[in-house]
């Protein structure tokens, strides 16, 4: 072992999604090691998918012996304090799982188990692009929309440990009925699939016909910044339906900075642009000044560093 | 001086409100003492209303020795950590008033100044409906909507100790346009004066003429009582409206319990009863699982009690 791995700490970082389970070893800002992602849908229980997992972890651990905790982030419910899982999205056979102590239990290392956009935005306060701001609010945007809170130097959790769900935040109260009789859910607006059948829909109805994989955000926004008016006019859509959630939030929560990650987020100033002037417009200057609006650091990592280095700070606590 | 007042602790709360400054002498829940309000009208500016304050306070330190400490709440925007008045609204010449260190100067007790919302969220808290709750959500439907939040057993403040800010918050994205320019704000759906605008027009466009004050939240819930259909739907209009709000804060903050007050809440039932059913139609079983929805404790007191809280509450901290 070189003297590195006796100096900084190193951690197991785990990124539970819908369709897959993806490894990292995690130093820092950096993930220094990998192992081939698990499909989650190859498993139709959660004791063999987990069998799966533990396989992999103590193989990365033969690698790395320096691992000294292990995190998980997970697209659902969780209960933080014992890192109970509720329930997950998209993902069969998980309820009332306790993922922590079945962890724990396997690798005698200090585990936690928390919701992955927690996890975001853990990854980018502490080594992201929110270092050293104490009350910031992340939100990702992706085929949902999920959310992580920072206040007062704190991640926010909730009285169940469950707070931070922006996507399922309303923007209008007799809006479209989303996944839990919702009304309005942002994620029903500007989800991946959401904003390709929207798009698709407005194209139809400038008599062009575009199929929706010609409408995902990436198609749009390479279509934006190549001067087509009807794909800058969705975008500015897009923008003005997260404005409302990222308002509400400004003023629920004063942060003083708001951070937008996901791969609708990839679209850069074309979402940036118009949502900047959106929020400018209808915040008071109390909360307006000194607020930034910024993208994410991490991308894809952003789960698996997030993850890694909250069982780091969880198990320092501890110790 | 009798041996109580030697042990329970007692301060002064006040609670300067858009039309009139009041006072009381706090002792845990109660308001043992009171000196007359001050009519803020018959002032231009900050300083005469300063003095006229100060003057109220030497009356009732002479009245009672025992206070040991001063909470004011006002209706605005406070940097708490300097007891400084960012602005205030509908009060003329209060910009950027360092009001606490003014006040200290002149009494040479501890003092607070806090948003009288944020007040009115401690009362409730500390003293009120909300005790032992540290997950908590306060409401208050007046002239304008207000909100306080406890979260993780502190308030929440934000990153310029201006957060909660409930009525400015969004309930359709392209909705009507407020006083920040801001489209959707909830006070601008179930304030007092747009609750009585909007059943006026309902009643007209039945074929009823109603002048606007048969039509004050006050008549409304009478009328609903009564048996009056109409009334009755204008109260689940705004049951729906406030729902939203509450279900946004719930998805954000995940509180064990939201707290409802101001004139609009003692609609009682006639609001309680479709704000629930519109609840728990749309909310995650686990953000449910426990959530409780109360009525306030407090009504017009609850101001200056939390405001005489909060100022022994820092004066221990302070110690």
């Amino acid at each position: 072992m070189s003297q590195s791995t006796h100096t900084i700490p190193t951690s197991l970082g785990i990124d539970f999604g819908g369709t897959s389970v993806k490894f990292g070893v995690v130093r820092g800002q950096e993930v220094i090691g990998h192992a081939p992602a698990i499909t989650t849908e190859d498993y139709q229980e959660a004791e063999p998918l987990i069998d799966a997992i533990a396989y992999v972890i103590e193989n990365l651990r033969n690698q790395y012996p320096e691992i000294s905790a292990i995190g998980v982030g997970v697209p659902g419910f969780v209960d933080f304090p014992t890192g109970t899982i509720h329930n997950l999205t998209n993902v069969q056979g998980w309820k009332n799982i306790p993922l922590r102590d079945i962890l724990h239990k396997r690798t005698q290392l200090p585990v936690v188990v928390e919701n992955d956009a927690n996890c975001m935005a853990y990854a980018e306060w502490k080594v992201g692009a929110g270092v050293g701001i104490d009350h910031l609010v992340c939100i990702t945007l992706g085929t949902g929309v999920g959310g992580g809170i920072i206040t007062h130097g704190h991640m926010l959790r909730g009285a169940r440990s469950i707070a931070g769900e922006l996507g399922q935040t309303s923007i209008d109260y007799q809006g479209r009925q989303g996944a839990y009789g919702n009304l309005g859910a942002l994620e029903d607006y500007i989800g991946n699939n959401e904003i390709a059948a929207e798009a698709r829909d407005v194209y139809a109805s400038h008599g062009i016909k575009k199929s929706i994989a010609d409408c995902t955000p990436a198609s749009l926004s390479k279509d934006a910044a190549g001067g087509d008016d009807l794909a800058l006019t969705i975008w500015t859509g897009i923008a003005q339906k997260l404005a409302c959630t990222i308002l509400n939030t400004c003023w629920i929560l004063n942060p003083a900075a708001v951070i937008i990650g996901g791969g609708v987020a990839k679209a850069g100033e074309i979402l940036f642009n118009p949502l900047k002037e959106s929020i400018q417009q209808q915040l008071a200057p109390s909360f307006l000044d000194g607020l930034k609006i910024l993208p994410a650091h991490f991308s894809n990592n952003a789960g698996i560093i997030g993850a890694g280095a909250l069982a780091l700070e969880e198990a320092n606590q501890a110790e």
